[in-house]
This record gives structure tokens, C-alpha cells and sequence, in this order.
């Protein structure tokens, strides 16, 4: 009895688990969602009334905004969709106003003329001119914003309004998945530019998160962890103790509840697996840490998606970890590939299908499908593959590896494993380094990292054997690594040229690049 | 002995006087206040260097914000002059490009033509053109910005670059003082606007400051108190103690330094006084209090001039305390006049004038400077200043009264005061409620209350009896009241129609409105 026991209902309870399944944990609870209609609720017409009250108003008033509020909450989703659809329909850009600026700026720009009106000719005589082309150009640019600007910034001003505000953004991003219209489109690009200014890292709070802070905070960390499920109460205690730190980025209209947080371990060296992050026992002594270890980062707010506070959130916390911690020098992730797997079953069904296409035609007229054929495997891995499996059937080797992959089995078995790490390990170093979508990479966790400034630093073979990580990436995890003299650079380059920057350890993956 | 004495040293301390002359204290130390020049300090050209790196890259550099804030700090007044010239002559809105957009948008607004894209016709065929007209607007707002809006943004997200905007708002006053061009005004308004979206109240935090925070935070309330100066500690002390409250309205990128704060005292009823707010002793105990009187509000930043803080700031610290002390029922405030007695000089010289010129031209042609002249006093105010001064020499009343308020000696004097009483109390009734500019009240005090929502209570004879008290306002000071039920009302009817509620207790020192 040397060491303190906890009594035994305090241990059920940190044990006991947090999500009804912790392994194929669902999305959290999204506090953005609609709830069931309540009959005692206002229908969507009142709530509608409260909004005309705020617009039109000189000067919204904030009772009918506070009102506006909590109807908009007590909608379904119907009622919701409908106040979207009056919000673009009723208050778009005055456009006969814009064209009679126009045409006046025009007359007095074409007159005038000057390109540069506060540079040459700024005496008496042309100040006055120049000033009414300012002055025009201010009124163009008010009149050029949708007549909901007055009541998105009101609403910004308001307590709570933030939240409200981001709840909207997260329903019209429902309602665009169904209906892309370019009005409400325009609302959304309006909206979350404005967001963006909101949010700016300058209205942000860093506060690390620790088993001190309230429990109505530590309930959000466990509702929100995206990336790893937090299990029990131990886990979570375990995520804030020793060797370990949560960071989160708050903003004073959200109190109680970080807009994103990261999860970091301070380590002797970069994992190659997450268990060793989550379960090693015991931590690594601070003083001995040498890696500051990002192994999850999550955004609580469905509403703010495509707004990127991870980057500034990142910066902060190597930042002050640089302070802080002298001894750490190395930033990196231990970071899922969430699109691997997806990406790789289609190409395969793809070649699957071209495959029978010109089984079908025959081997005549072959020219036709077989452009467009790749050879995924390397005659080796179709050996390796082909003998692994137990009942070929005819099978092409794409097609066993199809049929493995449907299910997670194959980890149990040593030979599938090892028939399947030469090629996965190669595809997916592809798929991260060379795949990509309008210039930027095809993987979202590749893309956020690379934007930010990090480079592709090693992929770890069974990194993560939870039954989620073999299904998104077949168990492969990635580093990427922060080389704090290279991040502006390496930022600026990818978001100018989808240039990715990765270290050696990568080129025996992958093959040199076309060009 | 049953008191506690402080140690004799402690006891010094707490009475030494803060300010070198507690009574014409200057303005407060403003750290916007351009250096000295440092001759190792870089030259305006390197800084504008780092402008430039800032604005050009497509993602501003945070390296070269932070060289460019630190240059730009270090500068004095011509070369900080030197930078914000150049940032209005060399990155101003690109109008080649915007009369281009314009063209374009002319032509496709002329053919879709619609004023409502999405409203009726957003079938297929249509939603082309009105997703090019969205796509269009867009571009036009962003082309109608001036360039250096990028850095504004970029500097306003880097540590320490809101208050550096601050700072270079506050140069950009002092230069526009001097030279009021109409591309300096652009960029002033410009950048108001900017600060009045960052500093948008949901992104303020409130603060109750307390004799427990940091000396580095007081040394800041003791800096920036612009109403009432606080003399020394024991003054600081009470002001922060029992039935005393002070609010702060903070923001994350200035830590430890209100933007702005506010000293309310607890009382029984409305005080009269000042002297009964600063010095009565002992303190109404806090469970008998009914009013929450604000005697203070001070902001601390010159650059965020205009931007009105201080309406959330008393909405906020009117609700908390509506919620917290239920007991409270008045909310009023006890506030210099700082403007009356400067205009009552200049009306006397005024008059004084007009009658000098009737004088000269004798009075044949009097019609033509009647016109303006005014009765000042009444009839019965005339004599009863008459009666009071000791050598006349055969000047007009209006003369004596000028000559008496020259000084603030008259105070001194029971006769001279028995005499002012009358017409300043009813001549300042005039100004407060009557006197306007540009539809707004003359006075910057009344304006800033009426404009939140208040109405004028009451005005007090020899309300603040301090030098500066009497030299601003006769002594006279104003209780403006909030009525929670008005105050929206009031402020939309005084921001329309520039409609001045007052109390009954005024109308006996007004006449009937003109209309």
C-alpha cells in the first residue's frame, strides 16, 4: 500500500468509457444542428419579422436582433433554410444603386482621369475633384455589399451574435451541399470573409488547457477530439498530465469553449506510432524532451470550415514552446492520411473496370481504354500479393488487392501484412507528395500542413491499428515536420506553385517527377 | 492602538502625489508619441522598404511586418509622416483596374440586366449570368480597396500590430491637422473603419479592475484618467474599494491596458458633486445603494479616436450590474461640460464685437449688425451682476461677466457667485440641450451620452469645484440618466432627429423650442 489507491468508485468512473463506441465513434454532438420542431417555437415567418426589424432599422436595434436570435435557434431545419433564402432573396446588393454609382464614377474618373489623384495635382483645385473620387469610391464600395452586411455585423456586435453567426454559416453549408445557387453562394463567400476578419489571430486567446479548467470545458475536448478518440476520463487526464500539453484558441464572444485545440507530446524523438503516443508508460521526462509531437489538432465549430485558425494556432504554440522549452527542437505531427484509402480503392475500381472494357472489345481495339491504364503494382508486389492469397480464383492481382482491402481482416494475417506494405506504403507516399486538386494536395491534412508551412517528413508503416486508421489509410500514419527557418518559405512556395517540399527519406517511394 | 496603522513609511507613500500638479495635470503620457530621433534607429527608407515587402507579397511576410513595426516605432515625427505619405501615394486604389471591372460589370448587368438574380430566374440558363454577376461584385469590392488594405489586415493578425495600428492612426490625426488631403482622409477612414470591425465589442473582454491586479495595470488607470486625476494611492485605492467599481474593456492584442475604462460609484441617490463622489467618507454601504453613478470614462488609445467603445462599455457594465445589484434602480452619470464655458466666451466676444461696430457706425445703420445680436442676459441677471462687481468704468454687462469669468477667482467671491448663478446655469441648460452641430450636440460629452441613450437629469451648481472644473464649466456639472426602458429609443430619436430628452427639472432654465 505504498502508492495512493483511488477509492473504487473513482476508478470505475475514470475507466468508464466516454462514447457509446469509442472505436467508430459518429461525428460529435454538433451544437449547429437543427433541433426537432417545437411546437411552442415561433414559425419561420416571425423569426423573418425580426429579421426585417434588424435590417432595416438605421441602426439595429438589439432587442429585435436578440430576438432574431432565438428564433433562428428554435427553428428546424426547414425554417432555417427558409430565413437563408429570404436573407439572399431580400437583401442583396442594391444593383440600380451600383449602376448609378457607376456611371457617375465613371464620368468623374473619365474627366478627371487621374490615376493617382493624391500623387501629382493635389492643390486647390483638383483636391476637390480627388476628394469626390474618394468619396464616390467609398459609396461604391458600401453600396457594392449586399444589404445583409449591416445585419451580419450587427449581429457580430451582439452577445452571442459570433455563435449565432457561425451556426448560420454551418446550416447554409447544408443547404449549399443541396442547392448551389450562385445567391447563396455569394452569401456564404460574404459571410465567411467577414468570419475571417473576425477571427483574426489578433481577437484570439491562447490558454492551455489543463485538469484545473473546468469540467464544462474538459466535456467540449472530449466531444470535439476529432482525430483520437478520447476513451475515459484516465485518457483524458492523461492527454493533459505530464509530457503532454493541450492548447486552445479562444475567443471572448465564446467563452468556455476553444474554436480549435492541439494536442502535443513532448518526446525523446517523432513517434512512428500513435500508440507510443497514447499509451506510453511512463511519459518521457520533460527535461528530456526533444520533440514537441502535434498528434491532434480538431475545430469545434462545423461554421467555421475553411477558415484557417490551425495555422495561426500552430505558430503560437511553437512559438511559445520554443520559449518555454529550449530543449525541444524538433516540431512535428504524427498525422492521419484520411483520403488514402478512399482515393486508392477508386483507382482500383477504375482500372478494374478498363480492364473488363477491353476484355469486352477484345484485345483489337486496345489503343482506346489502355491510355488510360496505369500499372499500380510492380510485377514483384503482384508476385508478393498473388502469393499471399489463398484462393486466387482467376483473380487479376488489382482485383485481390481490391477484395483484401474491403475489409480491415488483413492486418490480422503476418503475410498479407508484409505482401502489402511495399506497394501501400509506395501509393500512399504518392498519393501524399504528387496527388493534387486545383494545384494544392489531394489529402485535407496534407494540404492544411503544407500550407502552413511544414514539409513531408516520413510515412510509418502500422502507425495507427485502430480499426479507423487501417479503414482511411490502411494503418499508414504521416510526419510532417515544422523547420522553423524554412516555414515562410516552404508556405509561400506551395501556395504559389502546389510545390511540395519532402525529405529524402521519401524518394525511395516515390519515382522521379514527370514533368 | 486598535486600528491598524501602516508603518510610517507605507503611510508616505499612499499620499505622495502622483502627478508633478495633481490639479493642471497635462495630458497623460501617450506612448503613440513619436521618439526622439535614435541615430541608430533605420532611416524612413528602410522602413518604407519593409512596406513594401509587406504589401507585395501575396501573403505578407510576417518577418517583414515585424521589421516594419519595429522601424516604424522607432522613427520620429518626419519620418513616421514620411511612411504614411507613402502609403497613400504608393498604394492606393488600383482605379485603372476598377474602370475596367466597372466596363465589364456595365455591360453584364446591362444585358442580364435583372436586379435580383436569384430571385426569379436561377434555372440553369440564368444562373450562369448571375453567378458572373456575384463573381463580379466580388471583384469590384476587392479592386475598390486601396492596396495597402492587405496590410492592414496582415499587420492588424501579427502580435502586436493592432496597437501599432493604433499608434500610426494616431500619427495619422496629428498629420491630417496639418495637411488635409483628401488621400490622407481616405486612408483615416479606411482604417477607422478597420478598427471599428476588429474592435467590435464581441471581440472586447470586461474586466472588474481591482486593488488586487498588477501595479502595471493601475500605473495605467492612474496614466490615462482623463476626468478626474487621481492624486495619489490612497485616492487610487478608494476608487477601486468599497462601493466603488472600475470596468475595463480589454482586448487579446493589447493585454494588460483597458482600451477604455469607467469608474462608477455606489450611492443612495444622484450625487450633486463631485466632491461627495471622490470624498465622502465613509462609503454608503454597498446593500443600501439604489444608484450606479458613473463619474469617469477614459480611453486610452488617441488612435481609436471616434470609434465609440464606450456606448458597449456602459451598455455592458449596465446589465452586470442590473444582474448583480438588484437594489440599483438609477443609473446616471455626474459629467464635466467641457465645452460650455469656451462657448460662452466666444459668444460674449461675440457680442462684444457686434456692439463695438454698432458703436462705430453709430446708430443710423443699426439693422444691419442687429440682426445678430443676442440677449445674452436678462434684464434682472444685468442688474444683479452690476450690483455685484465693485468698479464698473461704464461697461455693458456683458463686458463685466466676460472680464469675471476670465479668471476663476470669482468663485471666491459669495456676491459674484450669488450673481453668476442664475444666468450660467440657465445659459448652460441653452447650451447642453439647444446648442448643436451638424445636428448633434455642440458639446462632446453630451453628444457621447445622448447618442447612447441617455437624457439630461439635472445640472449642478458648483459641482466640481476644482481649478480645471471652474475653468471648463463654471463649476457646473450634468447628471445625464439612463432609463433602461428608453435608452434604445432615445439613442434612435437623437441619432435621427437630433431630439434632446430632458428631464422636467431643466425646463425651468429653457425657453420654449423655436421650430
Amino acid at each position: 500500500m505504498t502508492r495512493y489507491q483511488a477509492p473504487k468508485s473513482l476508478a470505475v468512473l475514470l475507466r468508464a468509457r466516454m462514447h457509446p463506441d469509442p472505436v467508430a465513434s459518429g461525428p460529435p454532438p454538433a451544437p449547429a444542428q437543427a433541433p426537432d420542431p417545437d411546437p411552442a417555437a415561433p414559425p419561420a415567418a416571425s423569426v423573418r419579422h425580426w429579421l426585417h426589424a434588424s435590417v432595416s432599422a438605421s441602426s439595429p436595434a438589439s432587442a429585435a436582433l436578440d430576438r432574431f436570435s432565438d428564433g433562428y435557434r428554435s427553428l428546424d431545419r426547414g425554417g432555417r433554410r427558409e430565413i437563408l433564402r429570404s436573407l439572399v432573396a431580400d437583401y442583396d446588393v442594391p444593383r440600380a444603386r451600383v449602376r448609378d454609382l457607376m456611371r457617375q464614377y465613371m464620368s468623374v474618373a473619365a474627366a478627371g482621369g487621374e490615376e493617382h489623384p493624391g500623387a501629382a495635382g493635389e492643390e486647390e483645385g483638383s483636391g476637390g475633384s480627388a476628394s469626390a473620387l474618394y468619396r464616390m469610391e467609398r459609396g461604391l464600395r458600401e453600396a457594392l455589399r449586399p444589404k445583409y452586411a449591416v445585419f451580419l455585423e450587427a449581429m457580430n456586435a451582439q452577445p452571442g451574435g459570433l455563435k449565432l453567426l457561425a451556426i448560420i454559416r454551418a446550416d447554409l453549408l447544408g443547404l449549399l451541399g443541396e442547392d448551389n445557387s450562385p445567391s447563396l453562394r455569394a452569401l456564404d463567400g460574404y459571410l465567411k470573409e467577414k468570419l475571417v476578419t473576425w477571427l483574426s489571430p489578433a481577437a484570439l486567446t491562447l490558454h492551455q488547457i489543463t485538469w484545473d479548467d473546468p469540467a464544462s470545458l474538459l466535456e467540449k475536448i472530449v466531444a470535439y477530439e476529432a482525430v483520437h478518440p478520447i476513451r475515459n476520463l484516465i485518457d483524458l487526464k492523461r492527454r493533459l498530465g505530464v509530457g503532454r500539453r493541450c492548447f486552445g484558441y479562444f475567443h471572448p464572444a465564446i467563452p468556455g469553449e476553444p474554436l480549435i485545440f492541439i494536442e502535443v507530446a513532448l518526446l525523446k524523438d517523432t513517434a512512428t506510432s500513435i500508440q507510443e503516443v497514447l499509451w506510453d508508460d511512463p511519459p518521457t521526462p520533460e527535461c528530456e524532451a526533444r520533440c514537441a509531437l502535434f498528434y491532434s489538432i480538431s475545430s469545434t465549430q462545423p461554421g467555421l470550415s475553411g477558415i484557417n485558425l490551425g495555422k495561426f494556432l500552430l505558430k503560437r504554440v511553437i512559438d511559445m514552446l520554443t520559449r518555454d522549452m529550449p530543449s525541444v527542437q524538433i516540431f512535428a505531427t504524427l498525422s492521419p492520411i484520411p483520403g488514402f484509402m478512399q482515393w486508392l480503392l477508386a483507382k482500383l475500381a477504375y482500372q478494374i473496370k478498363l480492364a473488363e472494357v477491353e476484355l469486352q472489345d477484345g484485345n483489337l481495339s486496345e489503343g482506346a481504354s489502355s491510355t488510360f491504364r496505369e500499372f499500380i503494382l510492380l510485377p514483384e508486389e503482384e508476385r508478393m500479393i498473388h502469393d499471399a492469397v489463398e484462393q486466387v480464383d482467376g483473380k487479376s492481382e488489382i482485383e485481390l488487392l481490391q477484395n483484401i482491402l474491403k475489409s480491415s481482416q488483413w492486418v490480422k494475417s503476418d503475410k498479407l501484412s508484409a505482401a502489402l506494405k511495399s506497394p501501400l506504403m509506395r501509393l500512399c507516399a504518392r498519393y501524399l507528395a504528387r496527388e493534387k486538386k486545383r494545384g494544392k494536395a489531394l489529402d485535407a491534412v496534407a494540404n492544411f500542413h503544407l500550407q502552413n508551412g511544414a514539409m513531408i517528413e516520413r510515412i510509418n508503416w502500422m502507425a495507427d491499428q485502430s480499426e479507423k486508421g487501417i479503414q482511411q489509410s490502411g494503418g499508414i500514419m504521416v510526419n510532417y515536420v515544422y523547420r522553423l527557418e524554412n516555414i515562410e518559405e516552404y508556405a509561400l512556395s506551395y501556395l504559389g506553385t502546389g510545390l511540395v517540399h519532402t525529405s529524402p527519406s521519401l524518394f525511395q517511394y516515390l519515382e522521379p517527377m514527370d514533368t
